[in-house]
């Protein structure tokens, strides 16, 4: 179990010590580790929180003190949003993580220091820690605990994960269509469109049929979409239900 | 207002919208629109838990339909965990961001929506946005409402910060000790550890001076700490209140 540690000092809600754990679930960290929470252990409302991350809750370690939570640890960072002026490094959460990848990846056991939500982390505190991360934020830099832990959890798993950035989720069956799916696709559409009469006047006909192509090349169809576009050409133009053209139109 | 809107989905409790509305307001988006809330509008602990982005949820926006809310935008995410098999183009959080802002920067509004807490978007929901996007997690993929919210805003903002990733927080005086600060501590300390009888036996003397020079470069000492430690070296060896060394010592 070599993810980071995650510590909270003096944690005043319930409700912000589960979802901490449910993030920690989320992004594969596992050891919580509280010093002092202000309304005793166990607490009824972390459970409830911590939705399906229940035994992170269950197995948190409790402390007393900052320098015995992180006693067995080596590197320690410090969540601050504060300056403090005190010559520690200050990293991004994106750096952090990178960092303790680094640190983790060399043997080295890692913990993540938060401060309450009233007050933050004491010097003493910070004191203890090796770095210091903190969150960029627009006008408001007030951050929620829960969604603070979230944040720097995502973070490590961020810097591992090997989600491809951008893909499209066909389902188990569709492909792309092969570009002699598409041409079949084209002629289908434009001889019957010529049939129709809406492919005038002759002029026009090639511009209006370069831009039809532009948008149906655009959408990347799948070989089930093409199908079912040609069965869609077929039902309009001599679909069984069709009414004969009104006399006049 | 060019950021993003965040658009809730029949959310459930008050806690997730007022976490929705601090997460926007600590990375820079306004707009907050909430199709059918469960427990009616306004609400009282969406307003709580909004801490200072009050404002938000004051002005958030009531429509009774996915399509109604999003009717003025142009281009929609849906954040979905699950797979869908709809031919949608399905994006990380970090790959969204940089689409948003490519969209945002070519006029285009843009829009975030998010499913309730329990059972998330509908297909019909999904079938009116864009692209998709989800949040890859480790084993445990249900994320709380209000926390996905916030990792989509942290993202948006993240690919416009310029915070540095590294830096060190050295307050608004100390400056990194030069080259001659450091080499006079070194001629300090070493020049008091001779006259102590700490660099013995002689031949120890070379190796010992430069561990004690790697570890002093390896802190990147500022200039007040290199005169704190200078006149520490001094207190230790001559302190007014130090001791005479004991006779058998």
């Amino acid at each position: 179990m070599s993810a980071p540690s995650i510590i909270l000092s003096h944690p005043q809600l319930g409700e912000n010590i589960g979802a901490a754990a449910r993030a920690m679930k989320n992004f594969g960290l596992y050891d919580l580790r509280l010093i002092n929470p202000r309304d005793g252990w166990p607490n009824e409302k972390a459970n409830h929180l911590a939705a399906g991350a229940a035994d992170i809750v269950e197995n948190a370690k409790l402390f007393d003190s900052a320098a015995a939570a992180m006693g067995d640890l080596h590197f320690i960072l410090a969540t601050t949003a504060r300056e403090r002026g005190v010559a520690k490094p200050v990293l991004t959460p994106a750096k952090a993580a990178a960092r303790l990848h680094e640190k983790v990846a060399a043997g080295v056991k890692c913990g993540i220091l938060f401060g309450g939500e009233r007050s933050g982390l004491d010097n003493d505190e910070i004191s203890l820690s090796t770095e210091i991360v903190t969150i960029p934020t627009a006008e408001f830099w007030s951050l929620n605990l829960g969604q603070s832990v979230m944040l720097l959890c995502y973070e490590w798993f961020r810097a591992i994960d090997a989600t491809p950035p951008e893909r499209i989720d066909h389902g188990p069956i569709a492909k792309p269509a092969t570009r002699e799916e598409m041409v079949q696709l084209f002629a289908h559409l434009e001889d019957e469109l010529l049939k129709s009469g809406f492919l005038y006047p002759p002029h026009k006909e090639t511009p209006m049929i370069m831009n039809l192509r532009a948008m149906l090349n655009r959408v990347e169809l799948t070989d089930q979409e093409v199908r079912t576009l040609r069965g869609i050409i077929k039902a309009l133009a001599h679909g069984k239900f069709r009414r004969p053209a009104p006399p006049h139109a």
